[in-house]
């Protein structure tokens, strides 16, 4: 009997980022993807959050390749960690993506330790009980790919993020062809990207940008700034190219902008256009209408150049009257209120700013509901598990492939965690583990348990005080103290009586204790009474209990 | 000489919410709404922002009246605050506002103090250099009103909230003949809602909802729940009679919710349907298909009815498979993050979800591009403010004027702060106070300084660490200590080393300390080298500086 296939995602579905997913016959692996999450708890320090590869480093000397199947942060960023974590194997990337990958792991000196093979679209890489074929597909970032992979039990196909979009500005149309031949020769399992299935209308074609760009760079009346995610090698090549063609310039500005076009260039992209780009120090012998500014920033970032441009600190770049900002990417939810309010900003400073709500002047990489439904019917799988997508998105998806014909048990709707045991005849959630989520903060990705968590969400909305007293080691008497200070507690006026107030309590509480302990010979937990007092005191008179350390220090 | 009218936003320009508006000619004042502004800083445990009445205080023996358009906590949240900064003054406003202003007023202990008085569409108000006529428009809430406002110099109009709605669900389509008319007679000057301005459809008639109601609670295969503003009577009232017509039965789920029903029943709303309302603790007795649950808690508030069922927290509704919910209401902008996390719960529960992004069930209260346009045409106004938006809405609002023929300086963009100066032939921003918004917390509105909020900040993100002392008075020599403790600053096991080590550094600083002094005679700066010894070792050690606060203690 073959053994069966096992699936665990360690990211990706339950949400959108994060994707990394692990393949498990006998005692093979495949990691699929390796990415981070941007956190929305940035206000406790948090910067990301990553998948716990705990259950991974216990098999690590299984792990056959980890493949990554296109260059966003969202599919390779916690490659560094992954190494960190011992766990070696060979890397498969395309060429862009291979480059991409080089760029995060030279930042963390892991470069060298790790054994990078490049692949390309239909050339099929033997594995050992795996085997994979990439297919390019199109993406908001060039040489994306989805994996056909062979294994023992059948094949399955894992579509990476993906568009079907007839009009791409590099390459051509993802060949749907031959998802259908697979289908045509069976497919046991399709993982397909859910990220855009609540969206009805196919999604819209790169190229369409092109013109919507052109008309606008053409009217320029003054400075062009174009905010975009500075992995959107196409983007890039099409305002290049728009540049070019109308006899204007190019700025990048940012150092992800100007790194990227460096990889694009070294990956075959954007060579012909070099000519086009200038320097942002010479922006100031150009006419301000004859310029485009390709900015990083699009989130409102802290310290990106466009949000201090729209905070009119920017050295080089100030806005005014007749310059157009276009902002040319999705919101990452969570950002749109930062992002909302750099759009008032912008406009303050006299910009004119076109955005989505207004103009339409982005095109997502992901397919949208009748793309999806393009691609289950190609594939026409036994199983379907959609992956890539928050909780509800992998529901709609899941049902998408019921209206597809999938009968209800061929259909599941799994989460981070949960095993996936498939065999010809059957899948099913075998095991589940717990949630593989780590948060982390700082360059080397220290995590951030949920205890550090509370403790800072508690700092950061009530404040903290701290009273010290020291007391004699023997005699058992306070010596010295009350001294009560406090941080993000109360505006100024307010705070200093408090802290008076608190320092008069602090005391009686002392002289009650010593009285106590003078009368019956028992020493109460003073520290302990401290708190308790403390925290009652400032909940009465602040409404609220801010974290309270009371310290007794022995001599 | 005839005396300007001057005019100040204490808030609502530059911001959706916290609506204030000051009014002034010579020695008399009116203020129209006094809104609160629902915080996205909550992490700082900053509750809510409310206008600054600072410049309102200075002048408070002018203040001649308070008039609110309609009930909403944006337009009447702030007056508790108001009324405590020592103003008093004789407040007006609708029916159901009124009651809508006592409640708010009674948690304060508040309803006492003030002199309500109640205005009716069409009944004119004399208050001496003002008066004014309320007109009903359509809005989400019901008993909005436009304030047509008499001065010596000229007429005002002051829109409030509104929307043009051909079927509202309670009353009329508003009457813009009236508008038209006083336009015909001419108007100084027009304040019209910006909020939709970025939308070109016309906005959503109230009762389109009463047929997409309609349909779903007849299909209903378990218990329905819709969750919304408790606010909104109108939208409760076709619920109510929906559910009579299908024979079902509704519970009113949140304290809010039951509230506003009882006060919707004292101005003349929902009577007939008493009978339809059963209790929550009677659920248990019926089919569920025949219940609908009417419940608050739609933008994910922590503790809320529809968050704890979300959670399958909630001791009464346990949603499953077949169950229904209907996200009617909009998401207020910083919420779409956790109102998607309760989405996707709702859907773990196994329960059905309708939200914005699948099957829109929810009409906005606002009027859009079209609308606006037609009462700006209807007014014709000398001079235009647009009001109640983003500093966007605002530029668009303005743009719109534009393109109904009114000249750019008759147009004017102006923010929170700015005293605008209007004669019969001109309009200018005369004066700017600073931005009066205050950040609170609690109950009692505690103000959040700058500082404060920034000491949060650091806490939040970084913790704090505590580094104590014991120094002899008269030797300066320190006789005990290090002690260094921390909060929230990383996870146990990295936080108990970096702390051990960190002493070592206090103690090594010290011994360098008293040595110095033993060989200059010189006294350092111990307290200070302390933080920035600490600042630096942490920097090194965890990427990040978090709060130091290194205290001595003299003996």
């Amino acid at each position: 009997m073959t053994s069966p296939l096992r699936i665990l995602a360690l990211g990706g579905l339950g949400e959108i980022g994060m994707n990394c997913m692990v393949m498990e016959i006998d005692d093979e692996i495949i990691v699929i993807d390796c990415g981070i999450l941007f956190s929305d708890l940035d206000h406790f320090g948090v910067e990301f959050v990553i998948p716990d590869f705990a259950w991974l480093v216990e098999r690590k000397d299984k792990v056959r390749a980890i493949i990554l199947t296109h260059g966003h942060e969202d599919h390779i960023g916690a490659l560094p960690f992954l190494l960190k974590s011992g766990i070696r194997a060979p890397l498969y990337a395309t060429h862009f993506t291979s480059l991409m990958i080089r760029k995060r792991l030279d930042e963390y000196g892991l470069m060298d330790s790790v054994d990078m093979n490049i692949i390309r679209a239909r050339e099929k890489v033997e594995l050992g009980k795996f085997s994979f074929t990439p297919e390019s597909v199109n993406h908001s970032i060039v040489d994306a790919v989805a994996l056909l992979i062979d294994t023992p039990l059948g094949r399955v196909i894992h579509t990476g993020d993906f568009k079907i979009d007839p009009t791409p500005f590099y390459g051509s149309m993802m060949d749907l062809s031959r998802f259908k031949k697979a289908g045509e020769e069976g497919v046991l399992l399709l993982l397909s990207d859910s990220t855009n299935v609540e969206r009805c209308e196919h999604s819209m074609s790169e190229s369409r940008i092109y013109e919507r760009f052109e008309a606008l760079f053409a009217a320029a009346e003054g400075l062009t700034v174009v905010a975009m995610f500075a992995s959107n090698v196409a983007r890039m090549g099409q305002i290049l190219e728009i540049a070019s063609k109308l006899g204007k310039k190019v700025i990048l500005s940012g150092r992800s902008m100007e790194a990227n076009s460096r990889l694009a260039v070294e990956a075959g992209y954007l060579k012909e256009y070099q000519s086009v780009l200038i320097s942002l120090d010479d922006l100031h012998l150009r006419d301000r209408k004859d310029v485009i500014v390709i900015s990083s920033g699009s989130q409102a970032e802290q310290g990106a150049a466009l949000l201090r441009m729209a905070q009119g600190e920017h050295k080089q770049i100030q806005l005014g009257k007749g310059d157009l900002v276009l902002m040319s990417s999705r919101y990452i939810p969570g950002n749109e209120k930062a992002i909302g309010r750099m759009i008032n900003q912008l406009f303050k400073q006299g910009a004119e700013v076109l955005y989505e709500a207004v103009h339409d002047i982005h095109a997502s990489g992901h397919a949208t509901k009748p793309e999806l439904k393009q691609m289950i019917e190609a594939v026409n799988p036994r199983y379907f598990v959609p992956i890539h997508g928050e909780y509800r998105h992998l529901v709609h998806h899941a049902r998408l492939a019921g209206e597809c014909g999938l009968a209800e048990d061929r259909r599941v709707v799994a989460v981070n965690g949960d095993i996936l045991e498939i065999t010809p005849d059957s899948i099913r959630v075998a095991e589940k583990i717990e949630e593989p989520r780590v948060l982390v903060e700082g360059r080397e990705g220290n995590d951030v348990s949920k205890l550090v968590l509370k403790d800072r969400r508690q700092l950061g909305e009530k404040g903290v005080v701290f009273s010290l007293l020291v007391r004699n080691r023997d005699s058992r008497r306070i010596i010295a103290g009350p001294d009560i200070i406090a941080r993000g507690l109360a505006s100024e006026q307010v705070e200093s009586w408090l802290l008076e107030e608190a320092k008069n309590r602090v005391r009686h509480l002392v002289q009650e204790h010593e009285l106590q302990m003078a009368t019956t010979g028992v020493e109460p937990d003073l520290q302990e009474n401290i708190r308790i007092e403390l925290r009652r005191f400032f909940l009465a008179n602040l409404g609220k209990k801010p974290t309270v350390m009371p310290i007794i220090l022995d001599l």
